[in-house]
């Protein structure tokens, strides 16, 4: 049983669809634990916590959580804020002072690894504080758990835009470039596959971080491709890299946050770049065009994936579940226990350590060679994503 | 009554998410009809007719039509060839040849303008051929009608990515520029203030072609809602001009495709023309992203509005109602009866030489000159999008 005194919880980094779901999930489970007085939610993630900006949770009318939780966006606001060790000692204080015994932060691993820190801050003075990071990122990128609350949504965006993009693009035949989210690893840029019905249709490639390349090898297979369909609709990871293992544009980007990580989304750069140069290299006749997917895919009204919403609630309950349990900290973990038609799963939960700093990109089995992910990747994440509507096709008869 | 022969019917220009409604709509009204006899389909257009690549309509099951109706994309496929008078009478020939009796093309005013020159061909040749324009445009630019099928879908389209960028925007502030589709015209860009439901709802600026801008005025605006709010999002539409009425961007665009139309899609130019100019006005301190919406206005599986569904069916039947009643050529328009709860429409047609060339921009009723659209705008739009999902907020209550 965990000590009695408040909760606080916090989002952090890039929002999702499903990210208010683990949010409201724990709101809802705290209300039932004893052990739990307030409720208090961070203003904009550690970053407004430094300078006190708490609100209160219990107030919150649940017809209203409930419309939150099917709302993208990071309802109580976010940040990229990393604080430094003195700020997460500014923190621990804080939590101190106003009896916070349980923390929850969702985010991706940069949130892991403060939570991390604040953790080993409280164990050396000796307070009881729980510390638990919520999963939630579209990138799919963190360790130890099979798979992120986020992804499977963000994943639902972007097949369904690669299947009706591939019904325009049999209607309007070219080359046709889509850029998606991903700076390390291609889960997402992969889920683009999952837009595939008939034969032919696409994508016909899939570029990953994972694969490197040359603007030669792409324009080549891209050349392939076109010659057998007529046309080619690709996706690309805006983390592309080339064969040195620089990031495709490196020359061009400019920006960096505050984690020192180069500005790739809110930017057309790399799709230009890439159309202009594929443009060139296939003799400057074909049409060629490139859109990059923006902020949609985390953050589009309406469109996120049923099982992906259901596990976001299940991980955020399942932090306070097993806080209020008395587990001290930990990560929290989605276990597949099934797959197909058997899909389920259980949550656990792992070190906070484990997860935090680096990344977890696609594994071999998942990709294969010829710029395309394999069925065993097709069948990993189909669950995640649900049943997309069929793609009607004329049968093109011919007249007698 | 109409003469007894065949129907051909072909779609033209950039799809739409209901542009196979129109098609469906007037298949199935033509198996009614006991004059007309074949039901054939153009494969690409009026450039695929000139080749005489044509499918029978007939064929095709009901069910595998429904599926079709609700698909985005072409499915005839579709073409931006713009036909010579040479081509024209090419295609006049294979009609007679034929014995098609009834000519439809789905397209925007370019289409109408092609229906157009061969209604007078045939008509000065006194070969009976009723030949009809089927309205579809997600730019919403023609004449006579009161809005063009397709609209009310990519609007639903922008205006749940608005929404929900705009929760995603509260939660990591900033300056966010979405550019959305509209060459000449601002109809689609306008369809963003759709997303406000809460005092303070972004987009907070709204610029369309009809308003032409500097790009000092533009960050002068942008600071100013920044100041206010601590973050801006922005709708521009692509096809922004400046005060001298060039387009924004003129000196960094070179493409043009057939019609001799700059190519403003499928590239991220402009958004990252103006995120950098603004960003260097504004001290080169803020966060500025922009994100071009792509190809899924038009064709995002699975996103569409069901009245533009309804009334793009209708459209498609209508023509072929008023061909095989006698009319002999003309272009389908819509009529609104009501509006708000009213709403309702009624199926009319008017001279395809009304709606040939030129196209309608926003009336200035519709635009205010704060960057913004009128109440009067949002009452136009409305039903064409249908109800969108609620934006759950928090109510930060504080602390005790």
């Amino acid at each position: 049983m965990g000590a009695k005194g408040n909760l606080i919880i916090g989002q952090s980094g890039g929002p999702t669809q499903v990210i208010n779901q683990s949010l409201v999930g724990a709101v809802l489970e705290a209300l039932k634990h004893d052990n739990i007085d307030g409720i208090y939610g961070m203003v904009n993630g550690v970053q407004g916590l430094l300078d006190e900006k708490i609100i209160d949770l219990r107030k919150e009318k649940k017809e209203d959580l409930e419309k939150v939780a099917m709302s993208p966006g990071a309802a109580l606001g976010s940040c990229r804020y990393k604080p430094t060790q003195e700020d997460c000692e500014k923190i621990f204080n804080i939590c101190k002072k106003k009896n916070i015994r349980y923390f929850f932060y969702i985010g991706g691993n940069d949130t892991a690894e403060t939570a991390n820190i604040i953790h080993d801050i409280a164990s050396e003075e000796g307070y009881d504080l729980g510390i638990f990071h919520v999963p939630k990122t579209i990138d799919n990128d963190l360790r130890e758990t099979d798979h992120c609350p986020g992804y499977g949504s963000a994943s639902r965006y972007v097949s369904l835009l690669f299947k009706g993009d591939n019904l325009d693009n049999l209607s309007l035949k070219g080359i046709k470039l889509n850029i998606v989210m991903g700076r390390n690893a291609g889960w997402l840029t992969a889920a683009a596959a999952l837009a595939r019905e008939n034969e032919g249709d696409g994508p016909h490639l899939v570029y990953v971080p994972e694969r490197p390349v040359t603007m030669e090898t792409m324009a080549k297979d891209i050349e392939k491709v076109y010659q057998k369909h007529g046309r080619a609709l690709v996706a690309v990871s805006e983390g592309l890299r080339n064969t040195d293992g620089e990031l495709m544009i490196k020359s061009k980007l400019k920006e960096q946050d505050s984690h020192g990580n180069v500005q790739l989304s809110g930017s057309g750069t790399l799709g230009d770049f890439l159309s202009a140069e594929i443009k060139a290299m296939l003799g400057g006749k074909l049409r060629v065009r490139a859109d990059t997917l923006g902020y949609a895919q985390r953050a589009f009204m309406g469109v996120y994936s049923e099982v992906d919403a259901r596990e976001a609630r299940q991980v955020g309950e399942a932090a306070v579940r097993f806080a209020a349990g008395g587990e001290t900290s930990g990560s929290v973990i989605i276990k597949r226990l099934g797959n197909g038609p058997d899909y389920a799963v259980e949550m656990g939960f792992t070190d906070l350590e484990k997860v935090a700093r680096v990344t977890k990109d696609m594994p071999n089995k998942f990709v294969t060679g010829d710029n395309d992910v394999s069925n065993a990747f097709i069948e990993y994440l189909k669950p995640l994503v649900g049943d997309l509507p069929p793609a009607g096709r004329l049968n093109f008869h011919s007249i007698k």
